[in-house]
């Protein structure tokens, strides 16, 4: 790239795109100043080009609607893909590799699903294929696993990686709401869609620890062996209890790597307070890393939104025109091998309980029991008069245990004729 | 770089050479994944060849005393400088770079003093010249100004990057002990050295602080022109009395960007206890960065040790074996202009003073008269019966007011027959 100027196309012209367009003609003098060189937005790909829109970009910027326009363009030098999903989007992606473009991409969706396949085709096409945007918005934890910590082991990585869930538990944490009305306030400020699953259910959360472990391992971790856990059931009487015995309640997303195993899965935990994790509140996120050599590090911003995610794409296209190899997974082949699993039944941490019971003599003796034939060891217990129809809450915290054990005995107490069902049981971050 | 491994020099075998050569070795499979090919430790440079050391490297690796060892050895591709000081580590980074060897630094004091030379001469060689280690240990702020945030304008960069510093504070604040004390704990812990004083008087910091200058604004903000106010003069009454108004001291490093100027210096704060840089506590350093498009992004972990800064230069050595062209400053000229400078009177925060004052009538008038009179409007003010000798403390919370008008007032104030000179003064970051 030898020219004064390059040109991009970028693919949609939603959010991400807009605050990317915002930020290559606002910030164009240190841009400039970094590269010698100017980025010129050439085409954007949209559905509808007659739509109306808020923002527009200089008239020099040509709007269509066909791929086509932005993959044989040869003028174009890097494709952006900004549309989502994993159908149209693969095939833009894919033949923009084969037309022998660089590709920017913020959609984890596709590189969880179809990663292997469209590295493997950049590496053969000799193209760059980046993603700083797809984890955790601006923060930089691509070219951090890719590059910082490329000599490390990386022992563990636990990430609160996905702000709508986090926003939520936050809000229901502070202001002692229930679930439906804390998504009630984040789809109102814009903080969750309208069909917010992918978000509230883990998904998201998952998609994005996938990428992470590819980085991390340069393994595959498909997101059918992922253990996954949303919020949606998150009861806000757990996180009072929870906070009583100095803990709050996050959605968090962990793999572990045990001897050449990684155990990996989504879900809410209790993390103690004083934990650095727990002060990442509302729609930020944070990425802890523990590397061998590095010890802990934590990256800590803005998961999502225009210019924050857009900063994160404009930083692999600046990327990508400073270099002249590419270095995409952080991995010399980018062939990316299946993980070896460690199964998350196998998984030990201390665990909180919360049972129904009916109030009646010998109930408490009942349920230890069951724990101590599991070897569940208790380590503390609050039973409170606070009646729930003919129930009372019984809260248990324990030490370690495994998944396995924790599941037999719930599966076990539920059945209990004095037990209602639907016993409440969270993870507890070490 | 097309050979199956490549050969390295390293300068020095201190804390963070042992612990560079134990992740070459200890990690060697990850690394040669990465890479595809392997480090090679050819030669290392030591005063005393014959020192009785803990730890040694395989027998293949020769030692040295000869810097020409090194430098003229045609089969040394990258050498690594750790022996600290600004003089034998110039001379050997500039006779590496004249013989075409790129060379990976941890040595802030170097680069702040002569960073423009090193990077013109690296620049017009074509060899790299990186520094991931030199600020904040393993944590990947160099990489992230360079290459994450470019097309970010920094508006602020606010940095705990003193690990021994902090651990003093902490201790003092955690165990109420005076300064002398603390900086014994550090001492016998390792975190101090037996001479503390670039540490604690905050030169550390200011050298770090000028190359982060550097990285965000492509500027030289000279040392001599910055700010500098070190811990040894904290008082444990102070400590106390901010955690009563909820703040904590913390040694910063900062810069602000107002209109093109830069406005720079490292000083004690006082620190809501609510910001997530309160957090950060004992031998931990963390940067907070403030970008136009990224929003704010902390990045926290050790910033010193022989392994999490041995994991830097380690990340840099690889980047160097990736690469086929060198980003040194993340700027398309490596030629660093002097930066325009906002002088630090004309910095304007919230304030913390305490006065000593003879326990009479009419004192308290007379303060704030003196404050009014130069614009500074009082917040909170607190006088307690505890005497030392025949003063009492009174503390006061200010509003904004600049820097200029505060100093104006202590020395007037200062001068007063029923003040006790030495008045305590911190800001309040905001």
């Amino acid at each position: 790239m030898e020219k004064n100027s390059v040109n991009i196309g970028i693919a949609g012209f939603g959010t991400v795109a807009t605050g990317l367009t915002k930020l290559i003609l606002g910030n164009s003098e240190i841009i400039y100043r970094r590269l010698g060189k100017k980025i010129k937005i050439k085409t954007i790909l949209v559905k509808d080009i007659n739509k109306k829109r808020d923002f527009l970009p200089p008239e020099s910027v040509k709007f269509t609607d066909k791929i086509d326009d932005i993959v044989n363009d040869p003028e174009i030098e890097i494709v952006v893909e900004l549309i989502g999903g994993t159908t149209v989007a693969r095939e833009l992606i894919k033949k923009s590799i084969l037309a022998k473009k660089h590709v920017v991409t913020a959609n984890k969706a596709v590189l969880a699903e179809y990663g292997n396949e469209l590295f493997q085709l950049a590496r053969l096409q000799n193209t760059a294929l980046y993603f700083e945007a797809s984890v955790g918005g601006g923060i930089p934890i691509i070219q951090t696993l890719k590059e910082n910590l490329s000599g490390n082991q990386i022992i563990s990585l636990t990430g609160i990686l996905n702000g709508t869930a986090n926003f939520i538990l936050s809000k229901m944490s502070q202001e002692k709401l229930p679930f439906e009305q804390a998504l009630k306030i984040a789809q109102d400020r814009g903080y969750a869609e309208a069909d917010p699953t992918l978000d509230i259910e883990g998904i998201d959360a998952a998609h994005k620890l996938i990428i992470l472990i590819m980085l991390a391992y340069g393994k595959n971790y498909p997101l059918d062996k992922l253990t996954i856990e949303g919020i949606s059931k998150t009861d806000p009487y757990d996180i009072k209890m929870a906070e009583e015995f100095g803990y709050t309640i996050k959605l968090i997303a962990k793999v572990k790597y045990r001897g050449g195993d990684l155990q990996a899965g989504v879900y809410p935990v209790l993390i103690p307070k004083k934990h650095i994790l727990a002060k990442v509140d509302g729609p930020f996120n944070a990425i802890l890393i523990e590397g061998n050599g590095v010890g802990p590090i934590m990256l800590y911003g803005q998961g999502a939104g225009d210019l924050p995610t857009g900063s994160a794409v404009l930083s692999d296209i600046m990327s990508i025109i400073r270099s002249t190899s590419y270095n995409n997974t952080g991995f010399y082949s980018d062939n990316i091998e299946e993980a070896s699993i460690l199964e998350d039944k196998y998984t030990s941490c201390c665990h909180y309980f919360r049972f129904q019971v009916e109030d009646r003599p010998g109930v408490l003796a009942i349920l230890a029991g069951i724990m101590g034939e599991r070897n569940i060891s208790i380590a503390q217990v609050v039973q409170r008069q606070e009646k729930i129809g003919k129930y009372v809450p019984v809260v248990f915290l324990t030490h370690r245990a495994q998944i396995k054990n924790i599941k037999d005995a719930i599966e076990e107490i539920d059945k209990l004729s004095f037990v209602m069902p639907g016993t409440k049981h969270y993870r507890i971050l070490n």
